[in-house]
């Protein structure tokens, strides 16, 4: 199975209003409420798409239970969240008419270290039976910043492929610990390497340990640096939509592809038509299974091949 | 027993963000939940002043278990909620630096006709162990308009008498009920009269239907209109403060004053320093006990007997 890490689960809400205006009153209008956190997007995408999927991270307090109630309702995911002590947080879109949104996030749960330690054991456990695991989102409050590093050497040790997909100092402490793969968004990249040229930065962060690099860069597809050389995928046209997903579905794409054991061009094709499905799908965060059947054969994929 | 009816029960969540801007991303700093809907708050109070109260109306969903959850930590309120297929409304108050407040209201569930019946039945029963009984706040969807009309009826039948403080249309048809007292703000007062001379207003809500008519005008305390005559109670000086929940405070005031068997000068005083307690107190809608003990020698109030 794809095994799927989001230790900062939460429980996504959408709100739509007429018009948000700071400091009056709003009627809601529509509600939707759904298992959020990037993991288990990557793991829903990827279950949808008939793979075995194992999510894990931490569940707590009455949000925890909901979206677990909810994770019931997914077919495909089975759920490994182990509970803690705090309440898993909620995030809050509020989407008005213009279509624009205003976000309102929760902070997550303070994991103790009794709670970090289980997690690490019971991951352990699950990557016996994982033929790849994803690392996904930000760290909850209590988790230390080193948390990736460490569950990457675990899953190195173990023989399992590792992708990390995170920002900040956790993403460049888990670069270190060499990955098999990152997939960072463009301002992901340039933060961690400095540069703003992503050939330039795919370039270092491989030097920095990951193994491949592969960038998302929003409507100019995606960018992967490999042991082989460089490829550039791209969707057939400029596609309207809301981006919410598209980075978490080419990961899953990433995945899919890797288990499927398919060459990179074709890999990196799933995993823009998945992402552009995304984009074109109607509800934030779903797919659009005909438009990524039919994206899936337009990808334009280059590469460049290059002396190891 | 007091019996509370809130039929639109929320869980009332507050977020703490530095500067709401519409379109951009939050983080929260602080969350807080507590139980919500007018009958509620005002049972909460009451049981804080010791007194045995029951609340019931509906509850659903996730948040309705969350809701119920919470009720049980609140000592000496008794949950007498009915379950419902729909879930319960959350009501976000989003507040900023400026200590001003962005709402967000959830529709509430839809009350089916069968949700409908059984309520109505379950409340004949409580009521026979009721000495009065409130009915407070708006109506979710599903019950029909003239819904507490009829639940006032009910109560007199039963001879338990019965207080209603809700707006609109509920509201006009309330009063035609004949409800013992009816406690409007003065913009729910000026809808339902026409008037805004809340002296004139209050004369003629009672001509209207209900018996005594105790309007709640912010700052300038409560006007009682009584069948013996008029009374304002004022309280000693003007106070700084979050109000949520002080119109509240002041039904608890006037219910508390009613078991005891309070001449109308003393409820009122009651009612008065009640609700400036809770414009005084850090958490919205709790009231600062030594404040109110303070303050409740202190209401000035003057009455002008009329002949019956």
């Amino acid at each position: 199975m794809i095994l799927t890490v989001t230790l900062n689960t939460a429980l996504d809400i959408t709100y739509r209003v007429r018009t948000l205006e700071a400091h009056t009153s709003h009627r809601v209008t529509e509600v939707t409420e759904r298992p959020g956190g990037k993991g288990l997007n990557v793991a829903r995408v990827l279950a949808a798409l008939g793979h075995e999927v194992t999510a894990t991270g931490f569940a707590g307090g009455a949000t925890g239970r909901t979206l677990q109630e909810q994770l019931t309702h997914t077919p495909g995911v089975v759920d490994a969240l182990l509970p803690v002590g705090g309440s898993t947080r909620r995030t809050i879109a509020v989407v008005d008419a213009t279509g624009d949104t205003t976000q309102l996030n929760e902070p997550g749960p303070v994991i103790s270290p009794a709670e970090w330690s289980a997690f690490q054991e019971a991951y352990e456990h699950l990557l016996r039976s994982a033929s790849v695991v994803a690392l996904c989102g930000s760290l909850p409050p209590g988790v230390p910043v080193g948390a990736y590093a460490g569950l990457i050497r675990t899953a190195r040790t173990l023989g399992v492929p590792v992708l990390l997909d995170t920002s900040g100092e956790p993403l460049r402490r888990g670069v270190a610990a060499r990955p098999d793969l990152v997939k960072p968004n463009a301002d992901e990249l340039a933060e961690l390497t400095g540069s703003h040229d992503p050939s330039k930065a795919t370039h270092d962060a491989r030097r920095r340990g990951a193994h491949t690099v592969v960038a998302s860069l929003g409507a100019a597809g995606l960018l992967a640096h490999t042991a082989d050389g460089l490829w550039r995928a791209t969707p057939p046209r400029r596609l309207r939509g809301n981006p919410t997903g598209a980075g978490d579905s080419a990961v899953a794409g990433l995945l899919s592809g890797l288990i499927d054991h398919l060459p990179w061009p074709a890999r990196l094709a799933r995993a823009v038509a998945l992402s552009a499905a995304t984009v074109l799908a109607p509800v934030a965060g779903e797919f659009d299974r005909s438009a990524y059947e039919e994206l899936v054969g337009q990808v334009a994929v280059t590469g460049e091949v290059t002396a190891a």
